[in-house]
């Protein structure tokens, strides 16, 4: 089974934006055409294939009662990738998302099931992630529409050109018959390699702080203008780099707070022209809100000083804020004893990075399977995760998924 | 005569490589569409004109004794510009040439006059600047030939694309008739508006060291990778960038010196990952060599360290080392005595920026008179002289012309 999953992951990571690289943005000609391959694999699983408004692609079969009170039980991951991403993360839990309603595609379910490839977690294109599981649990903020990608593209034209219509982002509505949300992932962190095992399950996955920042100063002569006239935006956002990093190391432990400045752009950006203008971007997180908003607090103040000791025009625009999310006690518990079949020792992980789930855990309880990955890598090329652990986290999630139709 | 010349500087400032700002790189279309115009001004003045291999406008005037002995005076500047340029750097020393031989065009000269538009002196497209000016002089290295610009096209191609043989490049003969080369620039600082004067004489131009940095670490998810474990490439260069600070000032005298990165690119540039590259550049100028050396070497030994410390792969290329230009004597003279007349104190000035006279001085003598320019403003769109000081400098540069050629 992980042989098939390993060719569908490299015949999936054929389909780029890019030509030297993977690369999946939201609603880009690459996320079109991965949506052709999976869909054929969706519906070779007896799966009803549609795609909506959002981008993301939902392979669904009804529950086996056919009684109308019957909840969906979700089990995906998301189809868009970073810049020069790997093959597992994202892909992976939607390839093992399709092996499990193979699995049990004549099993009796008491639930609908849907397995679903997320259009956008990453936040590549529009510096904004999980546009489409927030699509997809009807809580799409309106204003999202007016966001601009680095072609200044507004997002509104951008599902034009999809071929949606941008007032079903409004329109749809919350999902009520959410029973819950289950993702398989790489773990995408050192731990489970460290103690020679293919899975762990997930307590909760780390808040999160997006921001996007300016300075603007004044471009110049680089020959002719002394030092202290100067206002250079690029020497402004290097102090504040600076401060991030000594923030980030604060907080020493293995599972403590991460500060990332990621992307940065220089205007106007010749060898000979002083920096007037940069933009860039700050990604933070934490397991604890309360040290992750204190930081953040502390950061925009720097920030704000470091402006004003140089001249220069800031802009702080938080751009995504998501609290910590903790993961549903009976799908912990379900995994667990599913993961027990196969190893003596189940790990419980708090994830680092975020996810689908956070998306959806304002409408319904979310459990995660994190799988093991080579050297902890991910949003890399090198991302690898091998075979057998696929075999026993795709047996894990489907012992999981029998066991919660057993329950019901 | 300067209503003139502030209309053809608008006519040529429509001429762009880009929709919403002057931009003019080396051997670009935007370069080819100025020569069309230049050359047609340059024949109604009466000059042959004539495009060399290297992308130069040359417009010429025999000298008038015929005598086969009789050197060329070279009057002009540079036609490429930076990204978002003014309308003064460089294009008003080609049309002021051309007015200089409209002026003179019934005078008797002992020496041919060569007005010449430069293809490249600010180094935007191959960061490595006077390409122009070095093909001129005969003096242009054959391994610029294989120099990249932003989308990986080598010199060499560009040149073949602008419609040149390559082969050209390393067989042009360093020029052996020189006489002087002459040049009008804005000056690009604030001493003359200060002083409220029109022109000043240039006694000598800053050296200049420009150097290629890249800092290569690995990328890595920015929510999962600890601290402590990152090669952060950005926050490294951020380091270097406050030392660059530092050093620069280091020397705050007001013509002491300047320290810049102008240009950073970040790899793979998203938010949510870890930068595992950075390409960056320093630009370095001082008019004395000796403390430019020395300022050179301690930011590379900082430089060095900085890698070291982080386990950071580093690159330091210097691309360009320009020492000091002293100024002719007979020239400052010259443009001395010339400015006088119109002027009750003329003011010796030191060049902050470089100048296509680097190129040609070990051809020749050269020299170089200043106009004044609001708040001291280049490489700007704003960059603006009033017509009236264009009128006296252009006046000022005649006469000198004419000087030298009664004294010779």
């Amino acid at each position: 089974m992980s042989g098939n999953i390993h060719d569908r992951l490299a015949e999936l990571a054929r389909i780029s934006d890019e030509p030297d690289a993977l690369t999946r943005a939201f609603l880009s000609p690459a996320l079109k055409r991965s949506h052709a391959l999976v869909r054929k694999w969706m519906e070779a699983t007896g799966l009803a294939v549609h795609c909506d408004a959002g981008g993301n692609l939902i392979g669904r079969r009804e529950a086996t009662e056919g009684a109308a009170g019957a909840k969906t039980l979700v089990v995906g991951s998301h189809l868009d990738t970073v810049r020069a991403a790997g093959l597992y993360d994202g892909p992976l839990g939607v390839l093992a998302g399709i092996a499990v309603a193979a699995e049990l595609a004549e099993t009796p379910l008491p639930f609908a099931l849907e397995v679903v490839g997320f259009s956008d977690e990453e936040g590549l294109r529009y510096q904004t992630a999980y546009l489409g599981s927030r699509f997809y649990s009807g809580r799409f903020p309106a204003e999202w529409l007016e966001l601009t990608d680095a072609e200044n593209i507004p997002l509104r034209q951008a599902a034009i050109d999809w071929g949606s219509d941008p007032a079903d982002f409004l329109e749809q509505e919350p999902r009520e018959d959410l029973l819950g949300y289950l993702e398989l992932h790489i773990e995408q962190g050192p731990v489970l390699e460290q103690e020679n095992l293919s899975v762990g399950v997930v307590t909760a996955i780390a808040g999160q702080s997006r921001v996007a920042l300016k300075l603007t100063g004044a471009p110049g002569h680089a020959g002719t203008t002394p030092m202290t006239l100067r206002r250079d935006a690029l020497a402004g956002a290097a102090e504040f780099i600076a401060e991030v990093e000594r923030v980030g190391h604060r907080h020493p432990e293995s599972l403590g707070l991460v500060a990332t400045v990621g992307q940065l752009t220089v205007e106007p950006g010749a060898s000979n022209v002083i920096p007037g203008r940069t933009e860039f971007t700050l990604d933070l997180r934490h397991p604890d809100n309360a040290v992750r908003e204190a930081a953040l607090a502390e950061l925009e103040t720097a920030f704000k000083r470091i402006a004003a000791e140089r001249r220069l025009d800031a802009v702080w625009i938080v751009r995504q804020e998501n609290p910590a999310v903790p993961c549903d006690a009976r799908f912990i518990e379900a995994l667990v004893e599913a993961a027990s079949h196969e190893q003596a020792v189940v790990p419980e992980l708090v994830s680092g990075a975020g996810h689908d789930a956070v998306a959806l855990s304002p409408l319904c309880p979310v459990g995660m399977l994190f799988v093991t990955c080579r050297d902890g890598l991910s949003h890399h090329p090198d991302e690898f995760t091998a075979p057998e652990h696929i075999d026993v986290a795709v047996a894990v999630l489907t012992r999981a998924v029998r066991a919660l139709a057993e329950d019901i």
